[in-house]
């Protein structure tokens, strides 16, 4: 597995993104909405910071704003076969959030494993499309 | 700036190794104790996984464990001039932990920007040794 993205939750994604563009020069290369966040993936060469922010507030990402504020959500690590990876690590005892792989933002197909079982990382599983 | 690594908190370094080699097939590559802790480096392909373990009970990291347990601790980005990089994101607006570049883990130079602003996200620049 190699990396991916990682996932920051933030209130307010817009000005996140110009932070991350005037303080650490990176650049938004993919912008969606898309079950229910507002998203922008930034370029960091190999792979990509995804900026996080609920469109309403219920939800995974307004409850971990709410629990701990804006912060590094996930860890996704990028998989060729997602079907085989995702198998491969339950076998191995990793617990899935998602039994089978599905949909995720810009066409991906995208797994979560439980951080309880992956030492306190929500790690996410990213196949990314043809 | 280009993905370097990300670090993760934990209070059992050896366990959380194990767990990401048996279910993330993750493998590792650097291993030492620097500054009051254990480390060690995974491979991510174009970055690492950085397993962050306190030898002590203080200490920023051992802070971390006791505030908001085991996790992704902070995002460490690659650059190639790590004194320009720094001035440049204090220049606009970055809050600097280390002032100055200061000697890091397995031989880099690094430093780090306070989370507040930079979006709620500890930001480590890191310039690899020669």
């Amino acid at each position: 597995m190699e990396f991916h993205h990682v996932g920051v939750a933030t209130s307010d994604a817009e000005e996140f993104v110009t932070v991350l563009k005037d303080r650490l020069g990176l650049q938004i290369v993919h912008e969606e909405r898309f079950d229910g966040l507002r998203i922008a993936f930034l370029d960091l060469g190999a792979g990509y910071v995804e900026v996080l922010e609920p469109i309403g507030e219920t939800g995974p990402v307004a409850r971990f704003l709410d629990r701990r504020g804006q912060g590094i959500h996930h860890l996704a690590l990028r998989v060729n076969d997602i079907v085989g990876a995702l198998s491969a690590a339950r076998t191995a005892g990793a617990r899935a959030i998602d039994e089978e792989p599905r949909p995720g933002a810009w066409g991906h197909e995208v797994a979560f494993l439980h951080p309880d079982s992956t030492g306190g990382v929500l790690v996410e599983l990213v196949e990314e499309g043809e």
